[in-house]
Protein backbone atom coordinates (compact mmCIF):
# COMPACT_ATOMS: atom_id res chain seq x y z
CA UNK A 1 0.00 0.00 0.00
CA UNK A 2 2.99 2.43 0.09
CA UNK A 3 2.47 2.97 -3.58
CA UNK A 4 -1.10 3.38 -3.24
CA UNK A 5 -0.14 5.99 -0.35
CA UNK A 6 2.15 8.22 -3.31
CA UNK A 7 -0.44 7.47 -6.18
CA UNK A 8 -3.57 9.16 -3.51
CA UNK A 9 -0.96 11.85 -2.65
CA UNK A 10 -0.49 12.42 -6.40
CA UNK A 11 -4.13 12.68 -6.98
CA UNK A 12 -5.15 15.04 -4.00
CA UNK A 13 -2.32 17.45 -5.55
CA UNK A 14 -3.24 17.24 -9.03
CA UNK A 15 -7.17 17.74 -8.36
CA UNK A 16 -5.66 21.13 -5.97
CA UNK A 17 -4.08 22.27 -8.57
CA UNK A 18 -7.27 21.27 -11.47
CA UNK A 19 -9.72 22.88 -9.63
CA UNK A 20 -7.52 26.24 -8.77
CA UNK A 21 -8.21 26.18 -12.42
CA UNK A 22 -11.45 25.90 -13.35
CA UNK A 23 -12.92 27.55 -10.22
CA UNK A 24 -13.33 31.10 -11.37
CA UNK A 25 -10.28 33.50 -9.92
CA UNK A 26 -11.32 35.36 -6.72
CA UNK A 27 -10.57 38.31 -8.36
CA UNK A 28 -13.95 37.99 -11.45
CA UNK A 29 -16.78 39.55 -10.48
CA UNK A 30 -19.00 38.16 -8.28
CA UNK A 31 -15.73 38.55 -5.56
CA UNK A 32 -17.09 37.53 -2.50
CA UNK A 33 -19.44 34.07 -4.45
CA UNK A 34 -16.14 33.06 -6.42
CA UNK A 35 -13.75 33.34 -3.21
CA UNK A 36 -16.14 31.32 -0.95
CA UNK A 37 -16.57 28.80 -3.83
CA UNK A 38 -12.39 28.46 -4.00
CA UNK A 39 -12.82 28.70 0.09
CA UNK A 40 -15.58 25.56 0.08
CA UNK A 41 -13.64 23.92 -2.18
CA UNK A 42 -9.83 23.85 -2.07
CA UNK A 43 -7.07 23.00 0.50
CA UNK A 44 -8.26 19.35 1.67
CA UNK A 45 -11.03 16.55 1.01
CA UNK A 46 -9.56 13.10 0.88
CA UNK A 47 -10.65 13.15 -2.86
CA UNK A 48 -12.21 9.79 -3.07
CA UNK A 49 -14.22 10.14 -5.62
CA UNK A 50 -11.51 11.73 -8.35
CA UNK A 51 -10.01 8.54 -7.16
CA UNK A 52 -12.40 5.98 -8.04
CA UNK A 53 -12.70 8.14 -11.71
CA UNK A 54 -8.60 7.93 -12.08
CA UNK A 55 -8.41 4.32 -11.08
CA UNK A 56 -11.83 3.33 -13.35
CA UNK A 57 -9.97 5.26 -16.04
CA UNK A 58 -7.30 3.40 -15.56
CA UNK A 59 -9.15 0.04 -15.91
CA UNK A 60 -10.27 0.42 -18.95
CA UNK A 61 -7.11 2.41 -20.58
CA UNK A 62 -8.36 5.90 -20.61
CA UNK A 63 -5.75 8.41 -20.60
CA UNK A 64 -6.11 10.68 -17.14
CA UNK A 65 -5.67 13.98 -18.61
CA UNK A 66 -9.27 13.12 -20.18
CA UNK A 67 -10.67 11.93 -17.00
CA UNK A 68 -9.64 15.33 -15.09
CA UNK A 69 -13.06 16.47 -16.15
CA UNK A 70 -15.12 13.82 -14.61
CA UNK A 71 -13.13 14.13 -11.37
CA UNK A 72 -13.88 17.54 -11.18
CA UNK A 73 -17.48 17.37 -11.83
CA UNK A 74 -17.92 14.61 -9.09
CA UNK A 75 -16.18 16.26 -6.82
CA UNK A 76 -17.56 19.83 -7.61
CA UNK A 77 -21.11 18.13 -6.83
CA UNK A 78 -19.04 16.71 -3.85
CA UNK A 79 -18.53 19.73 -2.12
CA UNK A 80 -21.71 21.21 -3.08
CA UNK A 81 -23.97 19.18 -1.10
CA UNK A 82 -21.26 19.76 2.08
CA UNK A 83 -21.86 22.76 1.71
CA UNK A 84 -25.66 22.93 1.82
CA UNK A 85 -25.15 20.44 4.03
CA UNK A 86 -23.78 21.62 6.31
CA UNK A 87 -26.49 25.08 6.44
CA UNK A 88 -28.40 25.96 9.47
CA UNK A 89 -31.57 24.55 8.03
CA UNK A 90 -29.87 20.96 7.55
CA UNK A 91 -27.29 19.60 9.34
CA UNK A 92 -25.80 22.98 11.23
CA UNK A 93 -22.51 21.89 11.60
CA UNK A 94 -19.47 24.63 12.12
CA UNK A 95 -16.54 22.88 11.44
CA UNK A 96 -15.57 20.79 7.88
CA UNK A 97 -11.67 19.57 6.59
CA UNK A 98 -10.48 21.21 10.04
CA UNK A 99 -12.15 24.62 8.93
CA UNK A 100 -15.02 26.90 9.49
CA UNK A 101 -18.02 26.00 7.01
CA UNK A 102 -18.79 28.05 4.57
CA UNK A 103 -21.61 29.85 5.67
CA UNK A 104 -19.48 30.44 9.78
CA UNK A 105 -16.84 32.08 7.18
CA UNK A 106 -18.98 33.26 4.99
CA UNK A 107 -22.73 33.87 5.62
CA UNK A 108 -25.50 31.73 4.83
CA UNK A 109 -26.82 33.68 0.87
CA UNK A 110 -23.32 32.95 0.09
CA UNK A 111 -23.22 29.60 1.00
CA UNK A 112 -26.03 28.66 -0.51
CA UNK A 113 -25.07 30.27 -3.76
CA UNK A 114 -21.41 28.68 -3.46
CA UNK A 115 -23.53 25.02 -3.59
CA UNK A 116 -26.09 26.01 -6.32
CA UNK A 117 -22.67 27.09 -8.16
CA UNK A 118 -20.92 24.96 -8.00
CA UNK A 119 -23.43 22.30 -9.31
CA UNK A 120 -23.64 24.58 -12.73
CA UNK A 121 -19.91 24.59 -13.09
CA UNK A 122 -19.92 20.38 -12.59
CA UNK A 123 -22.07 20.35 -15.16
CA UNK A 124 -20.28 22.75 -17.29
CA UNK A 125 -16.96 21.28 -16.69
CA UNK A 126 -18.70 17.97 -17.94
CA UNK A 127 -20.01 19.53 -21.36
CA UNK A 128 -16.37 20.38 -21.83
CA UNK A 129 -15.28 19.35 -25.54
CA UNK A 130 -12.59 17.62 -23.68
CA UNK A 131 -14.31 15.94 -21.28
CA UNK A 132 -15.09 12.62 -23.85
CA UNK A 133 -13.83 10.35 -26.46
CA UNK A 134 -17.00 10.96 -28.26
CA UNK A 135 -19.96 12.81 -27.86
CA UNK A 136 -22.84 10.53 -27.65
CA UNK A 137 -21.35 8.98 -24.92
CA UNK A 138 -20.70 12.35 -23.10
CA UNK A 139 -24.65 13.30 -23.19
CA UNK A 140 -24.85 9.81 -21.27
CA UNK A 141 -22.41 11.29 -19.13
CA UNK A 142 -24.25 14.51 -18.43
CA UNK A 143 -27.33 12.46 -17.78
CA UNK A 144 -25.48 10.20 -15.54
CA UNK A 145 -24.13 12.95 -13.47
CA UNK A 146 -27.54 14.49 -13.40
CA UNK A 147 -29.78 11.74 -12.39
CA UNK A 148 -27.17 10.60 -9.70
CA UNK A 149 -27.09 14.28 -8.44
CA UNK A 150 -30.88 14.42 -7.98
CA UNK A 151 -34.10 13.46 -6.19
CA UNK A 152 -33.73 9.79 -7.35
CA UNK A 153 -29.89 9.97 -6.63
CA UNK A 154 -27.91 12.08 -4.20
CA UNK A 155 -30.48 14.81 -3.01
CA UNK A 156 -33.32 12.34 -2.36
CA UNK A 157 -30.81 10.79 -0.04
CA UNK A 158 -30.65 13.78 1.68
CA UNK A 159 -34.18 13.96 1.92
CA UNK A 160 -34.49 10.16 3.50
CA UNK A 161 -31.86 11.12 5.43
CA UNK A 162 -33.76 13.96 6.96
CA UNK A 163 -37.24 12.25 7.09
CA UNK A 164 -35.30 9.28 8.86
CA UNK A 165 -33.51 11.54 11.77
CA UNK A 166 -35.00 10.01 14.88
CA UNK A 167 -35.96 7.24 13.91
CA UNK A 168 -35.02 3.55 13.99
CA UNK A 169 -34.32 2.42 10.07
CA UNK A 170 -34.40 -1.67 9.56
CA UNK A 171 -30.77 -2.60 7.38
CA UNK A 172 -33.06 -2.71 4.05
CA UNK A 173 -34.31 1.29 4.97
CA UNK A 174 -30.60 2.57 5.88
CA UNK A 175 -29.25 1.07 2.49
CA UNK A 176 -32.01 2.27 0.56
CA UNK A 177 -31.05 5.71 2.17
CA UNK A 178 -27.38 5.78 1.32
CA UNK A 179 -27.40 4.01 -2.09
CA UNK A 180 -29.04 7.16 -2.81
CA UNK A 181 -27.27 9.93 -0.63
CA UNK A 182 -23.73 8.75 -1.16
CA UNK A 183 -23.77 5.53 -3.53
CA UNK A 184 -25.02 7.33 -6.63
CA UNK A 185 -22.41 10.03 -6.58
CA UNK A 186 -19.74 6.85 -6.21
CA UNK A 187 -21.29 4.96 -8.87
CA UNK A 188 -21.34 7.91 -10.70
CA UNK A 189 -17.47 8.50 -10.48
CA UNK A 190 -16.56 5.13 -11.56
CA UNK A 191 -18.30 5.23 -14.37
CA UNK A 192 -17.88 8.68 -15.63
CA UNK A 193 -14.07 7.61 -15.07
CA UNK A 194 -14.87 4.87 -17.34
CA UNK A 195 -16.64 6.28 -19.45
CA UNK A 196 -14.67 9.05 -20.88
CA UNK A 197 -13.05 7.35 -22.75
CA UNK A 198 -15.94 6.43 -24.79
CA UNK A 199 -19.03 3.86 -24.43
CA UNK A 200 -18.01 1.07 -22.20
CA UNK A 201 -18.22 -2.25 -23.15
CA UNK A 202 -21.15 -4.33 -21.22
CA UNK A 203 -18.92 -6.60 -19.45
CA UNK A 204 -16.52 -3.18 -18.03
CA UNK A 205 -19.69 -1.21 -17.25
CA UNK A 206 -21.35 -4.07 -15.38
CA UNK A 207 -17.78 -4.62 -13.26
CA UNK A 208 -17.44 -1.05 -12.27
CA UNK A 209 -21.32 -0.35 -11.49
CA UNK A 210 -20.93 -4.04 -9.28
CA UNK A 211 -17.68 -2.83 -7.42
CA UNK A 212 -19.26 0.99 -7.11
CA UNK A 213 -22.14 -0.30 -5.61
CA UNK A 214 -20.57 -2.22 -2.99
CA UNK A 215 -17.56 -0.04 -2.69
CA UNK A 216 -20.37 2.69 -1.78
CA UNK A 217 -21.98 0.74 0.95
CA UNK A 218 -18.54 0.08 2.41
CA UNK A 219 -17.54 3.32 2.88
CA UNK A 220 -20.38 4.58 4.38
CA UNK A 221 -19.89 2.20 6.81
CA UNK A 222 -16.83 2.74 7.67
CA UNK A 223 -18.11 6.50 7.29
CA UNK A 224 -20.27 5.57 10.64
CA UNK A 225 -17.73 3.50 12.65
CA UNK A 226 -15.44 6.35 12.47
CA UNK A 227 -17.89 8.89 13.28
CA UNK A 228 -18.46 7.13 16.12
CA UNK A 229 -14.92 6.08 17.37
CA UNK A 230 -12.52 8.51 16.48
CA UNK A 231 -12.15 12.13 17.54
CA UNK A 232 -12.86 15.21 15.83
CA UNK A 233 -9.52 16.59 15.49
CA UNK A 234 -8.32 13.71 13.02
CA UNK A 235 -11.59 13.61 11.49
CA UNK A 236 -11.85 16.79 10.38
CA UNK A 237 -15.34 17.50 11.35
CA UNK A 238 -17.22 17.42 14.36
CA UNK A 239 -17.56 13.90 15.74
CA UNK A 240 -20.39 11.85 17.20
CA UNK A 241 -22.86 13.91 15.76
CA UNK A 242 -25.15 11.26 14.12
CA UNK A 243 -25.65 9.52 17.40
CA UNK A 244 -26.32 12.70 19.21
CA UNK A 245 -28.37 14.01 16.43
CA UNK A 246 -30.45 10.74 16.65
CA UNK A 247 -29.52 10.06 13.11
CA UNK A 248 -29.76 6.23 11.24
CA UNK A 249 -26.59 4.71 11.27
CA UNK A 250 -25.17 1.17 10.87
CA UNK A 251 -23.78 1.16 14.96
CA UNK A 252 -27.80 1.80 15.61
CA UNK A 253 -28.63 -1.64 13.83
CA UNK A 254 -24.97 -3.32 14.53
CA UNK A 255 -21.91 -2.78 16.90
CA UNK A 256 -18.61 -2.02 15.66
CA UNK A 257 -17.17 -5.43 15.13
CA UNK A 258 -19.88 -6.59 13.20
CA UNK A 259 -20.12 -3.29 11.29
CA UNK A 260 -16.07 -3.96 10.21
CA UNK A 261 -16.80 -7.49 9.26
CA UNK A 262 -19.87 -6.45 7.28
CA UNK A 263 -17.50 -3.95 5.17
CA UNK A 264 -15.13 -6.59 4.54
CA UNK A 265 -17.74 -8.75 3.08
CA UNK A 266 -18.77 -5.84 0.74
CA UNK A 267 -15.06 -4.98 -0.03
CA UNK A 268 -14.52 -8.26 -0.94
CA UNK A 269 -17.22 -8.71 -3.40
CA UNK A 270 -15.75 -4.97 -4.76
CA UNK A 271 -12.44 -6.59 -5.34
CA UNK A 272 -13.97 -9.59 -6.94
CA UNK A 273 -15.84 -7.08 -9.60
CA UNK A 274 -12.55 -5.40 -11.04
CA UNK A 275 -10.75 -8.87 -11.38
CA UNK A 276 -11.84 -8.94 -14.89
CA UNK A 277 -9.33 -5.80 -15.57
CA UNK A 278 -6.66 -7.58 -14.21
CA UNK A 279 -3.87 -5.67 -13.25
CA UNK A 280 -4.88 -2.56 -14.73
CA UNK A 281 -7.21 -2.54 -12.25
CA UNK A 282 -5.10 -2.46 -9.76
CA UNK A 283 -5.77 0.84 -8.50
CA UNK A 284 -9.39 0.35 -7.98
CA UNK A 285 -8.44 -2.74 -5.93
CA UNK A 286 -6.29 -0.53 -3.67
CA UNK A 287 -8.88 2.23 -3.25
CA UNK A 288 -11.32 -0.72 -1.63
CA UNK A 289 -8.51 -1.54 0.64
CA UNK A 290 -8.14 2.01 1.61
CA UNK A 291 -11.96 2.24 2.68
CA UNK A 292 -11.71 -0.35 4.84
CA UNK A 293 -8.40 0.69 6.38
CA UNK A 294 -8.79 4.12 6.53
CA UNK A 295 -8.43 6.27 10.00
CA UNK A 296 -10.41 9.12 9.24
CA UNK B 1 -52.22 39.64 -30.35
CA UNK B 2 -55.43 37.81 -29.77
CA UNK B 3 -53.56 35.46 -31.84
CA UNK B 4 -50.91 35.62 -29.70
CA UNK B 5 -52.97 35.73 -25.94
CA UNK B 6 -53.98 31.88 -27.33
CA UNK B 7 -50.49 30.81 -28.26
CA UNK B 8 -48.82 31.79 -25.30
CA UNK B 9 -52.41 30.22 -23.25
CA UNK B 10 -51.07 26.95 -25.11
CA UNK B 11 -47.62 27.04 -23.92
CA UNK B 12 -48.78 27.31 -20.66
CA UNK B 13 -51.46 24.80 -20.58
CA UNK B 14 -48.42 22.70 -22.73
CA UNK B 15 -46.15 23.22 -20.17
CA UNK B 16 -48.08 22.29 -17.32
CA UNK B 17 -48.96 19.03 -18.84
CA UNK B 18 -45.21 18.15 -19.85
CA UNK B 19 -43.71 19.40 -16.42
CA UNK B 20 -46.06 17.39 -14.32
CA UNK B 21 -44.95 14.17 -16.50
CA UNK B 22 -41.50 14.73 -16.01
CA UNK B 23 -41.47 15.26 -12.16
CA UNK B 24 -41.28 12.43 -10.87
CA UNK B 25 -44.65 11.94 -9.35
CA UNK B 26 -45.16 12.61 -5.63
CA UNK B 27 -46.36 8.82 -4.93
CA UNK B 28 -42.32 7.90 -5.51
CA UNK B 29 -39.71 7.71 -2.48
CA UNK B 30 -38.74 10.47 -1.25
CA UNK B 31 -42.24 11.41 -1.37
CA UNK B 32 -42.30 14.37 0.71
CA UNK B 33 -39.51 15.79 -1.59
CA UNK B 34 -41.12 14.94 -4.67
CA UNK B 35 -44.59 16.60 -3.41
CA UNK B 36 -42.57 19.66 -2.54
CA UNK B 37 -41.02 19.87 -6.04
CA UNK B 38 -44.22 19.11 -8.09
CA UNK B 39 -45.70 22.12 -5.59
CA UNK B 40 -42.97 24.64 -6.41
CA UNK B 41 -43.20 23.78 -10.07
CA UNK B 42 -46.77 23.35 -11.02
CA UNK B 43 -49.81 25.06 -11.39
CA UNK B 44 -49.17 28.85 -12.03
CA UNK B 45 -45.91 30.80 -13.66
CA UNK B 46 -46.00 32.92 -16.66
CA UNK B 47 -43.78 30.32 -18.72
CA UNK B 48 -42.17 33.20 -19.97
CA UNK B 49 -38.45 31.20 -20.81
CA UNK B 50 -40.42 28.54 -22.25
CA UNK B 51 -42.47 30.81 -24.57
CA UNK B 52 -39.24 32.02 -25.66
CA UNK B 53 -37.66 28.43 -26.24
CA UNK B 54 -40.69 27.69 -28.55
CA UNK B 55 -40.84 30.99 -30.53
CA UNK B 56 -36.94 30.58 -31.15
CA UNK B 57 -37.53 27.11 -31.90
CA UNK B 58 -39.96 28.12 -34.30
CA UNK B 59 -37.86 30.96 -36.20
CA UNK B 60 -35.43 28.80 -37.09
CA UNK B 61 -37.50 25.98 -37.91
CA UNK B 62 -37.91 23.70 -35.40
CA UNK B 63 -40.13 21.05 -34.51
CA UNK B 64 -41.76 22.11 -31.13
CA UNK B 65 -41.62 18.32 -29.77
CA UNK B 66 -37.93 19.08 -29.69
CA UNK B 67 -37.80 22.32 -27.66
CA UNK B 68 -39.90 20.77 -24.92
CA UNK B 69 -37.25 19.21 -23.21
CA UNK B 70 -34.77 22.83 -23.49
CA UNK B 71 -38.26 24.83 -22.36
CA UNK B 72 -38.59 22.28 -19.64
CA UNK B 73 -34.51 22.75 -19.00
CA UNK B 74 -34.80 26.05 -18.15
CA UNK B 75 -37.97 26.79 -17.01
CA UNK B 76 -36.89 24.45 -14.31
CA UNK B 77 -33.73 26.48 -13.09
CA UNK B 78 -35.67 29.21 -13.53
CA UNK B 79 -37.95 27.61 -10.62
CA UNK B 80 -35.52 26.56 -8.63
CA UNK B 81 -33.54 29.90 -8.51
CA UNK B 82 -37.38 31.22 -7.48
CA UNK B 83 -37.14 28.64 -4.37
CA UNK B 84 -33.90 29.41 -3.05
CA UNK B 85 -34.14 33.16 -3.90
CA UNK B 86 -37.18 33.38 -1.66
CA UNK B 87 -35.46 31.43 1.22
CA UNK B 88 -35.38 33.38 4.56
CA UNK B 89 -31.58 33.92 3.99
CA UNK B 90 -32.15 34.96 0.74
CA UNK B 91 -35.43 37.40 -0.15
CA UNK B 92 -37.71 35.99 2.55
CA UNK B 93 -40.48 36.13 1.35
CA UNK B 94 -44.04 34.00 2.22
CA UNK B 95 -45.89 34.62 -1.60
CA UNK B 96 -45.08 33.37 -4.92
CA UNK B 97 -47.68 32.90 -7.71
CA UNK B 98 -50.34 33.31 -5.14
CA UNK B 99 -49.15 30.76 -2.78
CA UNK B 100 -46.95 29.95 0.07
CA UNK B 101 -43.63 30.02 -0.77
CA UNK B 102 -42.15 26.19 -0.97
CA UNK B 103 -40.30 26.66 2.29
CA UNK B 104 -43.51 27.76 4.13
CA UNK B 105 -45.61 25.21 2.58
CA UNK B 106 -43.11 22.29 3.74
CA UNK B 107 -40.12 23.43 5.18
CA UNK B 108 -36.58 25.66 4.65
CA UNK B 109 -34.53 22.34 3.95
CA UNK B 110 -36.90 20.76 1.80
CA UNK B 111 -36.79 23.87 0.02
CA UNK B 112 -33.48 23.81 -0.29
CA UNK B 113 -33.16 20.31 -1.15
CA UNK B 114 -35.96 20.98 -4.06
CA UNK B 115 -34.60 23.69 -5.81
CA UNK B 116 -31.09 21.69 -5.63
CA UNK B 117 -32.77 18.46 -7.31
CA UNK B 118 -34.93 21.08 -9.55
CA UNK B 119 -31.19 22.26 -11.23
CA UNK B 120 -30.31 18.40 -11.80
CA UNK B 121 -33.34 17.36 -13.41
CA UNK B 122 -32.92 20.61 -15.67
CA UNK B 123 -29.63 18.92 -17.00
CA UNK B 124 -31.21 15.69 -17.18
CA UNK B 125 -33.40 16.55 -19.15
CA UNK B 126 -31.32 18.64 -21.58
CA UNK B 127 -29.69 15.67 -21.90
CA UNK B 128 -32.57 13.35 -22.81
CA UNK B 129 -31.35 11.73 -26.62
CA UNK B 130 -34.55 13.60 -28.27
CA UNK B 131 -33.19 17.15 -26.70
CA UNK B 132 -31.32 17.81 -29.61
CA UNK B 133 -30.99 16.42 -33.72
CA UNK B 134 -27.35 15.95 -32.74
CA UNK B 135 -25.13 15.34 -30.06
CA UNK B 136 -22.18 18.03 -30.65
CA UNK B 137 -24.85 20.49 -31.04
CA UNK B 138 -26.34 18.86 -27.30
CA UNK B 139 -23.44 19.28 -25.36
CA UNK B 140 -22.67 23.06 -26.37
CA UNK B 141 -26.16 23.45 -25.52
CA UNK B 142 -25.93 21.68 -22.18
CA UNK B 143 -22.24 23.91 -21.75
CA UNK B 144 -24.84 27.28 -22.27
CA UNK B 145 -26.98 26.47 -19.98
CA UNK B 146 -24.87 25.27 -17.11
CA UNK B 147 -22.56 28.41 -17.81
CA UNK B 148 -26.02 30.58 -17.76
CA UNK B 149 -27.05 29.16 -14.52
CA UNK B 150 -23.44 29.23 -13.11
CA UNK B 151 -21.05 32.25 -10.73
CA UNK B 152 -20.70 33.86 -14.04
CA UNK B 153 -24.56 33.58 -14.94
CA UNK B 154 -27.53 33.43 -12.90
CA UNK B 155 -26.03 32.31 -9.36
CA UNK B 156 -23.69 35.11 -9.83
CA UNK B 157 -26.03 37.73 -10.65
CA UNK B 158 -28.00 36.87 -7.46
CA UNK B 159 -24.52 37.77 -5.72
CA UNK B 160 -24.46 40.65 -7.24
CA UNK B 161 -28.13 41.36 -6.03
CA UNK B 162 -26.93 41.01 -2.74
CA UNK B 163 -23.85 42.83 -2.60
CA UNK B 164 -25.79 45.68 -3.92
CA UNK B 165 -28.81 45.69 -1.70
CA UNK B 166 -28.99 48.96 0.63
CA UNK B 167 -26.26 50.47 -2.13
CA UNK B 168 -26.78 53.21 -5.35
CA UNK B 169 -25.57 51.44 -8.67
CA UNK B 170 -25.16 53.38 -11.87
CA UNK B 171 -27.03 52.51 -15.00
CA UNK B 172 -23.73 50.52 -16.05
CA UNK B 173 -24.03 48.41 -12.83
CA UNK B 174 -27.05 47.83 -12.38
CA UNK B 175 -27.76 46.45 -16.39
CA UNK B 176 -24.39 44.29 -14.76
CA UNK B 177 -26.91 42.79 -12.32
CA UNK B 178 -29.41 42.24 -14.48
CA UNK B 179 -27.41 41.16 -17.56
CA UNK B 180 -26.53 38.13 -15.03
CA UNK B 181 -29.36 37.31 -12.81
CA UNK B 182 -32.33 37.05 -15.31
CA UNK B 183 -30.54 37.93 -18.68
CA UNK B 184 -28.50 34.95 -18.90
CA UNK B 185 -31.13 32.27 -18.62
CA UNK B 186 -33.52 34.84 -20.70
CA UNK B 187 -30.66 34.54 -23.75
CA UNK B 188 -30.36 30.44 -22.44
CA UNK B 189 -33.90 30.19 -23.76
CA UNK B 190 -33.89 31.40 -26.53
CA UNK B 191 -30.60 30.04 -28.15
CA UNK B 192 -31.50 26.15 -26.43
CA UNK B 193 -34.86 26.74 -28.23
CA UNK B 194 -33.13 27.59 -31.27
CA UNK B 195 -30.37 25.37 -30.72
CA UNK B 196 -32.66 21.78 -30.47
CA UNK B 197 -32.79 21.56 -34.29
CA UNK B 198 -28.86 21.21 -34.59
CA UNK B 199 -25.66 23.83 -35.14
CA UNK B 200 -27.22 27.26 -35.66
CA UNK B 201 -25.96 29.11 -38.78
CA UNK B 202 -23.80 32.42 -37.63
CA UNK B 203 -26.26 34.68 -38.51
CA UNK B 204 -29.77 33.16 -36.64
CA UNK B 205 -27.62 32.97 -33.54
CA UNK B 206 -25.96 36.68 -33.82
CA UNK B 207 -29.77 37.76 -34.57
CA UNK B 208 -31.14 35.97 -31.22
CA UNK B 209 -28.51 36.95 -28.75
CA UNK B 210 -29.57 40.23 -30.10
CA UNK B 211 -33.11 39.91 -29.50
CA UNK B 212 -32.25 37.96 -26.18
CA UNK B 213 -30.16 41.06 -24.74
CA UNK B 214 -32.96 43.20 -25.46
CA UNK B 215 -35.67 41.78 -24.05
CA UNK B 216 -33.87 40.47 -21.57
CA UNK B 217 -33.62 43.98 -19.90
CA UNK B 218 -36.42 45.22 -21.41
CA UNK B 219 -38.44 42.71 -19.28
CA UNK B 220 -36.67 43.57 -15.97
CA UNK B 221 -37.11 47.55 -16.26
CA UNK B 222 -40.31 46.24 -16.41
CA UNK B 223 -40.53 44.07 -13.66
CA UNK B 224 -39.52 46.87 -11.65
CA UNK B 225 -42.01 49.05 -12.92
CA UNK B 226 -44.83 46.40 -12.47
CA UNK B 227 -43.04 45.82 -8.89
CA UNK B 228 -43.45 49.73 -7.73
CA UNK B 229 -46.97 50.16 -9.55
CA UNK B 230 -49.04 47.09 -9.19
CA UNK B 231 -50.66 45.77 -6.28
CA UNK B 232 -49.72 42.48 -4.55
CA UNK B 233 -53.08 40.41 -5.27
CA UNK B 234 -52.49 41.07 -8.93
CA UNK B 235 -48.71 40.52 -9.08
CA UNK B 236 -49.11 37.01 -7.07
CA UNK B 237 -45.77 37.94 -5.36
CA UNK B 238 -45.05 40.77 -2.79
CA UNK B 239 -45.18 44.10 -4.24
CA UNK B 240 -43.24 46.96 -4.05
CA UNK B 241 -40.54 44.82 -2.05
CA UNK B 242 -37.59 46.06 -3.59
CA UNK B 243 -38.26 49.27 -2.77
CA UNK B 244 -38.97 48.04 1.12
CA UNK B 245 -35.38 46.31 1.00
CA UNK B 246 -33.64 48.73 -0.28
CA UNK B 247 -32.57 46.58 -3.46
CA UNK B 248 -31.12 48.80 -6.51
CA UNK B 249 -33.66 48.80 -9.57
CA UNK B 250 -34.36 50.76 -12.57
CA UNK B 251 -36.74 53.07 -10.79
CA UNK B 252 -33.93 54.58 -8.16
CA UNK B 253 -32.23 55.56 -11.88
CA UNK B 254 -35.20 56.94 -13.82
CA UNK B 255 -38.52 57.28 -12.93
CA UNK B 256 -41.57 55.12 -14.14
CA UNK B 257 -42.12 57.12 -17.65
CA UNK B 258 -38.40 57.29 -17.90
CA UNK B 259 -38.62 53.63 -17.44
CA UNK B 260 -41.05 52.33 -19.99
CA UNK B 261 -39.52 54.96 -23.03
CA UNK B 262 -36.15 52.76 -22.11
CA UNK B 263 -38.08 49.64 -22.08
CA UNK B 264 -39.65 50.44 -25.34
CA UNK B 265 -36.47 51.80 -27.54
CA UNK B 266 -34.69 47.91 -25.85
CA UNK B 267 -37.81 46.41 -27.55
CA UNK B 268 -37.33 48.27 -31.05
CA UNK B 269 -33.89 46.59 -31.12
CA UNK B 270 -35.34 43.49 -30.46
CA UNK B 271 -37.59 42.98 -32.95
CA UNK B 272 -35.15 44.67 -35.91
CA UNK B 273 -32.83 41.63 -34.48
CA UNK B 274 -35.57 39.22 -35.32
CA UNK B 275 -36.84 40.32 -38.73
CA UNK B 276 -34.27 38.78 -39.95
CA UNK B 277 -36.19 35.87 -39.56
CA UNK B 278 -38.99 37.23 -41.87
CA UNK B 279 -42.16 35.51 -40.83
CA UNK B 280 -40.82 32.43 -38.93
CA UNK B 281 -40.12 35.13 -35.89
CA UNK B 282 -43.77 36.37 -35.49
CA UNK B 283 -44.04 34.58 -32.55
CA UNK B 284 -40.48 36.34 -30.49
CA UNK B 285 -41.59 39.80 -31.86
CA UNK B 286 -45.32 38.64 -30.44
CA UNK B 287 -43.38 37.94 -26.94
CA UNK B 288 -41.16 41.18 -26.91
CA UNK B 289 -44.36 43.30 -27.91
CA UNK B 290 -45.93 41.49 -24.91
CA UNK B 291 -43.18 42.12 -22.44
CA UNK B 292 -43.79 45.80 -22.46
CA UNK B 293 -47.57 45.87 -22.56
CA UNK B 294 -47.96 43.64 -19.95
CA UNK B 295 -50.02 44.38 -16.38
CA UNK B 296 -48.36 41.52 -14.11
Amino acid sequence: MADFAAWSRGIQARMESVLARVLPEAAIAPEKLHAAMRYATLGGGKRIRPMLAFAAGEAVGVDAARVEYAACAVELIHVYSLTHDDLPCMDDDDLRRGKPTCHVQFDEATALLVGDALQSLAFELLASPEACADTATQVAMLALLAKASGSRGMAGGQAVDLAATGKTLELAELEFMHIHKTGALIQAAVLLGGMSGGALAAEARTGLERFAHCVGLAFQVMDDVLDAETDTATLGKTAGKDAAQGKATYLTLMNAKEARIYARELIDDALAAVSIFGPAGQRLSDIARFIIERRY
